[in-house]
């Protein structure tokens, strides 16, 4: 079986997003900065074209992704943009308390839709992806709980180096359980460090 | 005139001490964890004998201090365990809202308390620090106050992979106005990633 990887952005604060969120703007204010780094990357997948310290963490994060796992918020976010041909090229299971038909799209990524909680979508996304990673693509709540039930592996934070001063945290409301990490990797690259940690059990 | 360097260890979920601190607990539950990667690394000042990564931060982020700035509980927490030759080795301005005499020390250390709030306290270190740089070594609530005032040239953040779940946030109650950081140097250690930021203008 593959490691469960929680990837995201975060400014510097601690901000998955920027303030006053909403479902005109997902990503909040200036939150679109936590992506930019993104930009031109393209699909997760493996693009053997892309070049760069961020193709590298790209690739290292993101090419050996079995299945995704993700909140409905995400989905609903996303689900326009990334279109008919989005760019996970695997399945991925939204965390959702509402159960509804799988959504196929091209190129690989089907939407199921689990209503049984993180663990019945993990194990889901475990069965599909088979020897390979996980990929746990937020929101920050979705992450916050896989943390804590100690369902992750590996932590890939992009810490971009902004403070956006409000937003969604991504570490809130966190137990009081001190959880230990280890820094494996760290690629410094332009507008935003790169920061890969396994869990300690 | 030098630079004015904010210098803190905060964990990966944003805090710069552990929950429930208090006074006979000042750095919080776990707060130690945060600082356990200086131990040994002995004064602020130059340290021709010390190696390895931490130690090249070290120097650098206080081979170049002329001054120090500080909140009163920051020195109240540290007068004792300081002791009688503390190791800043220049003038410590400890930012209070009651006056006091200042405190002599020995190595070259004196406390100076400045009642006129964080503009007072950072001309007269800066006066006192001539074309050196002036630390400021916290507490969260000074940086932040210094940040917000536009007052903050660089910021050396230690960061400590670990999930505290609670404690004084470094970076809380921030304006809505983005501030954005370059950062000009990564350093992967044992324990800690040090990483020092320009903040732009």
């Amino acid at each position: 079986m593959g490691n469960v990887i929680a990837d995201m952005s975060m400014s510097l604060d601690g901000f998955s997003t920027g303030p006053n969120d909403g479902p005109d703007n997902p990503l909040g204010e200036g939150g679109d900065r936590l992506h930019a780094w993104m930009a031109g990357l393209g699909d997760w997948g493996e693009r053997p074209d892309l070049t760069g310290p961020h193709a590298e963490v790209f690739r290292a994060s993101r090419g050996h992704v079995g299945a995704a796992v993700m909140g409905r918020r995400v989905f609903d976010n996303g689900v326009a943009p990334w279109g008919e041909n989005p760019p996970f090229h695997v399945p991925v299971f939204v965390v959702t308390h509402q159960a509804r038909q799988p959504l196929a799209r091209q190129g690989g990524t089907t939407y199921t839709f689990v209503a049984g909680g993180i663990a019945s979508a993990l194990a889901q996304a475990q069965a599909a992806a088979g020897d390979k990673d996980v990929l746990l693509g937020g929101g920050a709540d979705i992450v916050r709980q896989f943390l804590e039930a100690g369902l992750v592996d590996e932590l890939q934070l992009h810490l971009v180096p902004v403070l956006l001063g409000g937003g969604v945290r991504l570490f809130d409301r966190m137990g009081p359980e001190h959880i230990e990490l280890n820094c494996v990797r760290v690629v410094d690259a332009p507008g935003v460090t790169h920061l890969r940690f396994r869990i300690m059990r």
